[in-house]
């Protein structure tokens, strides 16, 4: 059994890691720590899960690691970074679901974090865990940056397409949406239900924290013109839509068959049959990403529909599956439970 | 492995009976049918299934059962009716997940259902699928009727009460909410999204077919004055919502003490802390009811709060449980997962 | 043109005032104040006015309101009392949408809201902002105590069976279920998007401030077991639905005909068709409250069904109603758009 | 006043047509159609005009209109041009809020609507209703072709960019978000509650027959690379949200200002200070249409946000707005109630 800690359990991504680590054959939860709420009952907090965790919340110290295989970062951002070299020393695994450690240009990322990094040495150490991308890499990391749910939806989406040369990377345009669980359990005005229900609009469209990310891990960087990303904010719990819009170089006979075999042996990826328009819906509780790739002829453009549980593959979901792979496990283990529909 | 039939499958009870059952690890499904899509593939219907169900829908033919050792339905009402006795006969296992078995009074039901039963002598036989009240008999079936949901959500919440005799039956008011799905997968405009969301109202005031059934389960049927049971259609997909009162007779001292006792062995009823009020989302899901008792001490009358998700310990979790009962194996199993919050 | 100052405009029964006040023919807005907010925009907050309210929110001194007639206050409680004095002497008329003169019992007010009362001698000269109870003391008011959301759907829907003795007092059960508009604009955990929506919960079972109320108004606080009332919390916007549970003394053969003769002047009560099932959405938006009387038979009951918009009936549209009946105005002045649907 | 009739007045842009219109200064509605609920009241359907719209539904044949001076249809596509020769010969004026007159070209009109076109030569004369284009034009029409509600969204995002050549036509892409009322009222399981709410999927990839509209009205059809219109639909009931990209020519400076001087005049298009970002909800219920403009230096792309309540400037509100111009009224009359928030 992998003894896990997870630290900052009272967030959405922390109780949805809880919900699938419970289910987990092969994981032992040793430690849930929040500072807000020590000495709570996990499950005062999330009625969901009584009868299933006993566990208080404790306080967050590093001791209480002490006996983990791996600690599970699920906190804000700036907080991993400040304890991930007493824990790799201590010989404990790391993944920070947070951004401490997603973006290897510490200029870069001290300018959208508005922080001074706490371990810039460990930044470059650490892995991307992409599993579709760096699948190897992961295996063999103690410290493990879970993607950000944007970047996950945005890079499956056009991985195929980058890696066969068949767009213009310039012209690559993001538009996101995505669910209302991304913005957290912080009281906030704007995440208000009667905020956010039956209205829908865009945010950060002057620059969001997500596409420095895109743009490092599609090594777009150097592109004359950039990638343009906007996030638009669901009525929805769950759940992240790409539309990606690229213009197509060359023929594009084969874009359905390049796709199915660029994923044929990924486990938590779905090339949906030609002209499908997937539904954010269908991987609620999943750690799926559903991939639809239409060309338009007219317009000589692509258009790559995707969907993920921003909770799911987009955080917890894709932790666990780092998770599996650090520790030898089967990938899939914990994570093979179907999306809920309706 | 038990092997299995889903007749019906394409409503949103056969669906969840279908996410339940492939992750249960002594099911194997046989055969899914339907006649509106027989040659569909099951994930085109639900892609929420894609990867994880290969079957197409077949015709709904009794042969099509012939190797399974328990069919479910999941049909309209007057449907397993018609099916029944060949399958008892060809030593197939039943388990009914709509009304055609669930009241023993023929004129009742005739009545209720608007028509003829086409088989009264199994409705003799059939177990009523409560668990809680009917374990025994449940594990020797071989005609199992799964309980409505709106009964099961009453029943659950007022069983303690009426075992110890503290409360007038014929006081009880049973003020009912349930999510969408339980009107089903048809197109009909009352259940439009824009005639739903955003808006509440009360329903079937003049008298709702899950009265009888409530009636009969907790023997009120002779009261001189008469349950009342208000249904109400809530704007959420999954989930229903009991507010039930009931004039107490003698003190009230203990009764958060008895309702712990008298559900204590259960493993899907979850009575909670004095003074709680569950969220139908805490079993989103899931197979649990959650109660709460409260006494109201100025009126002296009792307020019993019960949820559970009415397409799972309404439908098909608790068709699940049922079919752990009656093949003999761990009542839990294939029902271990929790509720998802958010 | 009647000159009206708004305290504490930036909440959802201030913009609601706002928006209907806009397009009232007959008044003029002087002043729209808030403490946190002074010198924004109001249209900056509230989008949907911008191009229709140039004001900038003021600081909500005493001075700002010398030039109006009337000044509503639509501030938390315990607010309003602080000025009340002020305002009266200045001869300037005022509504407080809270609950600082509600209660006539001085202890019974302190005792709920947790606070001693700043002004117990204005507490008697409040008009209890009814119309459909006392249109005629709030012709001549100078304070009017707007009634709460959840009393003004019960004591409507009760009033003709009460004032008919047509039923037993003591055996009322008033089951409500209110949007989360009523929980206003403060930034809470409990009140996010992700917390409300896709589910339903009972909340305040132990007692809730606007219990007192009701007693009050329908004279119920010496009968020997009380008014029971549970609050629910709905995922809709805005709406309130009371189904309303009480025995019936006697004969029911012209609960219909009662209703409607009860309230055939009435400009916002809507008493529907015998058979009727109000939808909140029927009324959002608008001032209407719509009843529906049902008696059952069997069990000797009224049900009565009411709805109102919490916003409007229930708080800024009764308020405008108070003010139209306070100045001799068309008392449906600036209240006749109906509802909005879908 | 100016007596309308309105065909179809049983689907959501016809209660909407009727709820604008009973709050019209000068405006009798003389009759209100509809074959299949013909004597059924039409506050029956919509209790949200109980007591404001005493009409029963009529039969829809032509005699039904010999009083009225102009006439709505609100009818499904094809419903219009079979009636339309009919009524202009009677000297009645006819607002088309369906597609029958929107499309110039007959050879494209027919292959989108897969429809022989009743009446080619009225195409020609028809005016396509989006005052901020045709104001003159209108004002002098007996046939109106009232605009798509997509069309609606992008036009006027587009509308200052193009006439001041300051983007490429060949580069726009329009991702559009719509709430579900677009669909209608027909009873569809695509529709349904539980399979839109809690979701978002794009839709019509292939192809959308607003994709024609807008191309027309943009005078896109000949360029050699072509507009993308992706629309995705919305679990909201009300609004649209526009986000279209396209590529700069020349410099940017000044966009925010020749917005705003564009639609200075405008009564119905808000152009938002440079940096907004509109929600949908700021014009629920209202006849607006908010912009922001929003120049993307890295990229040299413009993103253009525009929101509108599909019903009122999409629909029902620019019907009243053309009904407003066609017969020499204010032209906000009946249009000037602000949004609804929340």
């Amino acid at each position: 059994m992998i003894k896990v800690g997870i630290v900052g359990g009272t967030g959405y991504t922390g109780v949805e890691l809880l919900r699938l680590l419970v289910s987990h054959p092969q994981v032992k939860i040793e430690v849930i720590t929040s500072r807000a709420n020590a000495g709570t009952a996990v499950a005062d907090l999330y009625p969901n899960l009584r009868g299933v965790i006993e566990h208080d919340f404790s306080e967050p110290e590093i001791e209480a690691y002490r006996d983990c295989d791996l600690v599970f970062f699920a906190t804000p951002n700036t907080t991993a970074m400040k304890q991930a070299k007493a824990l790799l020393a201590a010989g404990i695994k790391l993944i920070d679901l947070a951004a401490d450690f997603r973006i290897k240009d510490i200029d870069v990322w001290e300018k959208w974090y508005g922080a001074t990094h706490a371990c810039p040495e460990l930044v470059e150490e650490a892995v991307y865990g992409l599993p579709e991308m760096n699948r190897e890499a992961i295996k063999s990391a103690s410290l493990v940056a879970n993607p950000g749910c944007y970047p996950t939806s945005v890079i499956l989406a056009m991985l195929p397409l980058l890696k066969h040369e068949m767009i213009e990377p310039s012209s690559i345009i993001a538009d996101c949406k995505s669910g209302t669980s991304g913005a957290g359990r912080n009281a906030s005005v704007g995440s208000l239900f009667c905020e956010v229900t039956d209205s829908f609009k865009a945010y950060g469209v002057s620059g969001h924290r997500h596409l420095p990310e895109i743009r490092q891990v599609l090594q777009l960087a150097d592109a004359e013109a950039d990638l343009v990303f906007i996030p638009h904010l669901l009525p929805i719990i769950r759940g992240i839509h790409a539309t990606v819009y690229a213009d197509a170089k060359g023929g594009a006979d084969d874009v359905q068959q390049r796709y199915q075999q660029f994923y044929q042996n990924e486990p938590f990826v779905d090339v949906m049959p030609a002209g499908s328009m997937p539904e954010t819906r269908s991987v609620k509780g999943a750690n799926t990403c559903r991939i639809a790739v239409h060309y338009l002829a007219e317009s000589n453009k692509y258009v790559v529909l995707s969907v993920i549980d921003n909770l799911v593959k987009g955080a917890a979901g894709q932790a666990v599956q780092n998770m599996n792979l650090m520790f030898g496990l089967n990938e899939a283990a914990g994570l093979e439970a179907p999306g809920m529909m309706p």
